[in-house]
């Protein structure tokens, strides 16, 4: 560990907690109606990118060896299908605890991690990959996923209208 | 220089590079007539948004003390003001070309900098703050800027019909 890996950890939290928080301020400004609107023509919902997201960072858990799954019936209903009506669909209520329920514990689990840490492996990699491509650490899934929260979060904006 | 800090500016690059891809992919399938459409209703034009990107990037080079701007005069048009018809705003051939030329620039002097390199403060940080601020270094804005491209993507990728 050195001066320069601690900073980069710091940084690399620092954008992903900048994400949560627009992303949460966004949310609580929305009316459940709100976030029921499509983003735009014939586009997810804000209610379906919120379960998306959420889908996603609950599945953090299990790739970075931090537990299972919270919510796991959110998988099928948010990444692997399309936004559509579906019966077990949880009301937006719901959903807006789950997401707040998935970060509080991703953000717990992430203040308990070493800085060497971050740079093991995660499960989403073989250990014989991982020997080639040593990139494919914990901390490089988190930039991956800060990425793909503000490529939603953009989208989501529109619901501000 | 150690091994994970050559790994994490890696890990940086990466992202940046994932993200210049995917946008030269999207820009390069649509037309002329597509990048002239607004990505959502109300919202911002395809067009303003290469341009927007081409000058966020542009201004890389300086707060990077890689050199001075290559197309300063976006900045007004694209940055400062709203999407709004400006006569002297260039046309989208113009703009493609711009957003290329900027890109690999930034890219030629990327491949040249130190890993150490990238520690140093950038130019839109004082002196005196960056000592109590060492994050606020030339990675962290890219990590920051490959973050604001991401944004941007979700919204442009409205564009496929």
């Amino acid at each position: 560990m050195n001066n320069k890996q601690t900073l980069f950890v710091q940084m690399v939290l620092d954008a992903w907690n900048t994400h949560i928080a627009r992303l949460n301020k966004l949310f609580e400004s929305l009316t459940d109606e709100e976030l029921q609107q499509q983003v735009a023509e014939n586009r997810n919902t804000g209610v379906y990118l919120l379960g998306h997201l959420t889908a996603v960072h609950d599945g953090i858990l299990p790739l970075l060896n931090l537990g299972e799954k919270m919510y796991p019936e959110l998988e099928n209903i948010f990444i692997k299908n399309p936004d559509k009506p579906m019966p077990e669909r949880p009301s937006v209520t719901v959903l807006r605890q789950y997401w707040n329920d998935v970060n509080n514990a991703l953000a717990a689990h992430f203040s308990k991690m070493s800085d060497d840490g971050w740079f093991l492996k995660h499960n989403a990699v073989s250990a014989e990959d991982f020997i080639k491509e040593p990139n494919r650490n914990r901390l490089n899934l988190l930039i991956n996923r800060t990425n793909h929260a503000a490529n939603h979060l953009g989208q989501l904006t529109f619901l501000k209208r």
